[in-house]
């Protein structure tokens, strides 16, 4: 009788993590979105392994973009792997338009084709393959556009949204892991050439940044750069959670746009001050101020002097008595 | 009579950022922290022009370290210098000593000489030279630790502590802008060897980390991990303001050690639970948690469910009833 080989340590690495994200969130049906690389793939086998002792019905979704010559091809061939792991498996091809690049414009359309395939099959989730690795470079994506702790929060390991349930169990696991983890269960992924074309910022961040950043500040920096994400992502919950349970109280609507009580801006510490003035202006406008903007309206509060009304994206913000009034832009000009 | 030429850029700009420390802080005496490098030469000519016109009395500074052949003399040139621009000037030579690494220790002996100058000079405060690019620097440094907002906010533009006051103007100004201000004044700066040596980690960020991400993430990096470095700072001065405010009602002393409520602890958001946690051990104990060790104590708070004592550098942390207590290691233990 053959000996029964023991456990491959990478494998059991992503059971392990995918075990206890679905024990925790409990979803009845999931969507795993495969793409055919070794994150999506490693994914995708252990939840086959995992999602049938919870009793969850999995389908994996196959999204083919059609940018690259033969994507449909490759969507066919992860199908294929995922119904050869035992998992119902469909590919949905989409139509990626212009908007914002080709990197944001292709993620829109994918996100939106997975969140209708889980609205198709009754799916409370989607599970997303994102790695360690993934989170690393998303801070240091972040870490350009210098806008805080917003900005280097990374993803969400579970994030629910209109379109439901996002889940990404292998926040935790490393790249290098998923590809192990295939090679052990002779499963062949796809390497998507998009994934080393330096016109990418991502593989930018991944090919040249992230390796210098090992070699000159020594190795664990992309867990650095994850637990960072973990813990800014914590501080983000805590100051919003701190802003819901102020913000009806220290707000009015009125005709002429929304105003804020400026003692109330003045007494809360910078951090939350600044953080109401841009929920204001993104929930009413649907702008994001720049962190000059957002000064120069906590001025308004904390060093008035009698200054003007201040330009703003899509409206303006002015100090009339003890409020703070943000109003439309053109809207005064229009009636005036 | 020959036209009087217009006062250079670069100048107007760090004598600006210089007057607005000074104006909003004004401190009657100061001294500067002159290494004779550009950064700290270029702040020495715009304190020896606008300190004057502020009525505040300055003192430059200059700490050999004695590490290099030659320091004492290239002390002596950055004293005369500054005596060149009508500040008074001093040179204390200090001995450095080995613990924490070459970097850490001349850095602690530096300081410890500087806070003794001011308090003999009678000095409210000390101005150092650091520009926008160290703290970009010091981001990136912060970054590789990983400890979430706390490594990643940077240097100070003012700290007062037990030795005084702490002044940072040029946080704002990039070193080129110094480098080029000491052009146009003729100041002649030394450029520190130490300043090149690879063996230092701050080193290899200036001349190979910053540099890639410039390349690969854009111009404008480094003002954007200074500005993150401010969000971040204000953010953790948020949580320290709202901790200060509970501590006290959540918190007990007995004999045994410190105790916190364990359900004030679970009713806050993770990231005051576990600002709280961290502060009391380093607090009580001197000593600073791992990320998993404070979310080990956190659980005795969130997910209790008969878990043993967790040792912890310096103490450990049990559940005893509605409270968690924290002993020094031993310390049951010597008395039982």
């Amino acid at each position: 009788m053959p000996v029964r080989p023991s456990l491959d340590p990478a494998v059991a690495d992503v059971r392990r993590a995918v075990r206890a994200a679905l024990e925790t969130s409990r979803p009845a049906s999931v969507v795993v979105a495969l793409s055919g690389g070794p994150d999506s793939l490693a994914l995708a086998a252990a939840v086959a392994f995992e999602a049938p002792k919870l009793g969850i019905a999995a389908t994996a979704v196959t999204i083919d973009h059609r940018l690259q010559e033969g994507s449909a091809d490759a969507a066919d061939r992860a199908a294929a792997a995922a119904r050869a792991l035992g998992l119902d498996a469909v590919v949905v091809a989409v139509q990626v338009g212009a908007e914002g690049g080709p990197e944001a414009s292709a993620r829109h359309a994918r996100y939106a084709a997975l969140s209708a395939a889980a609205r198709e099959r009754g799916a409370d989730a989607v599970l997303l393959g994102h790695t360690l690795d993934d989170q690393a470079e998303t801070v240091l994506l972040g870490l350009a556009r210098g806008s805080g702790a917003s900005s280097l929060m990374g993803m969400a390991p579970e994030r629910t949204d209109e379109s439901g349930l996002w889940m990404r169990p292998l926040l935790g696991v490393r790249r290098a892991t998923t590809v192990a983890a295939c090679a052990a269960e002779g499963l062949d992924p796809w390497h998507d050439p998009h994934n080393s074309e330096p016109r990418f910022s991502r593989v930018r961040v991944r090919e040249r940044v992230l390796p210098v950043l090992e070699t000159e500040l020594g190795p664990g920096i992309a867990e650095a750069l994850a637990r960072t994400a973990e813990q800014l992502r914590e501080d983000a919950e805590a100051f919003a959670e701190m802003i819901d349970e102020t913000i009806e109280d220290i707000v009015e609507h009125a005709e002429a746009g929304i105003s804020v009580s400026a003692a109330a801006l003045a007494a809360n510490p910078a951090a939350l001050r600044q953080r109401i003035i841009r929920l204001i202006v993104s929930s009413e406008f649907g702008e994001s101020l720049t962190r000059s903007q957002t000064l120069d309206v906590a001025r308004l509060a904390t060093d008035w002097a009698g200054q003007g009304p201040i330009d703003l994206p899509g409206c303006s913000a002015r100090r009339i008595g003890g409020r703070i009034v943000f109003a439309a832009t053109g809207h005064g000009a229009a009636s005036a």
